[in-house]
């Protein structure tokens, strides 16, 4: 599914076609990387907001789908982004493959949470 | 692969016997809420900061693998939170997939672009 | 200065006769808590991007005074909120004040850098 | 105050004798541009998830302090970004003089909103 999604992404640059009058991805592309970083940052904002909302409703199904609607949102723009620089949602998730396996995801972590 | 990465996350719930001494993820899961909403906020400032770096790099390998580096962290921390609200990386994707086919995809990337 | 923006701020909101489609701010106010909170999470952001663009630029003056012009955006919105939240921006500053002094400061810091 | 807190941030510089092993703000300087961004991303993100809780806990003062506590953090992580790039809070102050007077801060607001 995510690489059908980042077929369509492809689709969507100005070098494939894409129309920045018909296409909402065609525009982000067409406005450049800030324009996409600009919606990474709205996107998580979006997130922290949406979560702390679903909690303060009690954990109940709409305010819990607001969250999955703002992660699917930070997701899709995080896929723009990897299309704009030339990369695949295989890659993160080979990253993340990468770190898994207990040993290295938590070896991971810890060196992050050093400040590695 | 999201699937089994959920079901490790899954198991370092302290109510799945995951230790905070011990792993990253608990200790993630026994601090709350907040202390995984500020790492989502965290990774989205280093995706814009390793996309920018990436640009004024050329796009060389380095530079974008630390993009691949940093929108796993983003994911990863994402998929924390979804474990911590009773959700699956597959309720992004299928959030994904309904958006898709182009039509609906472009239209809901639409409302969105007028404020909806 | 900062207190004759609040002053300007208290004038946009409904019950002091702002008028949403006219002031930018009083649209704020209008739409309520998360457009402001998104307008912060936004800020950073491009702060973000514009600091990497100057450091990129060698620090030449365009590329630094639009630096300047997030960071106002930032503060600016910042005391959007705190208008909204019935504070003012001495309040910040009164906070600000409190932790200086040296050892006050660094105290907070310390803390903070500790994980308080 | 802003002027003062800046002189004393100023003076944390490796280059003015500030100390990384005994001043925060000697160590972000050390650490370097990167270092002071993150914390921005960060404190934008701690600001809105204290806002959250101060309007789901009724506004009541401690929650309200949060707020401020939280603005604070991020307007003094702003003006160490200031001081690295050779700038003062008086430039930031100036640009939202330069805005002010009803005309200009809505113009500019204006032209924000419509993409600009």
């Amino acid at each position: 599914m995510l690489a059908r999604l980042a077929a369509v992404l492809e689709s969507r640059k100005p070098e494939n076609g894409g129309d920045p009058d018909k296409s909402y991805v065609a525009r982000l592309f067409h406005k450049g990387d800030d324009a996409i970083l600009k919606k990474i940052g709205e996107e998580a904002t979006e997130t922290v907001m949406a979560a702390k909302d679903a909690r303060a409703a009690g954990l109940g199904p709409e305010a819990v789908g607001k969250v999955v609607y703002e992660v699917a949102d930070l997701w899709f723009h995080s896929m723009v982004l990897l299309a704009r620089f030339g990369l695949k949602p295989a890659d993160v998730v080979n990253e993340l493959a990468r770190r898994e396996g207990l040993s290295g995801l938590e070896e991971k972590a810890q060196r992050k949470a050093d400040g590695g």
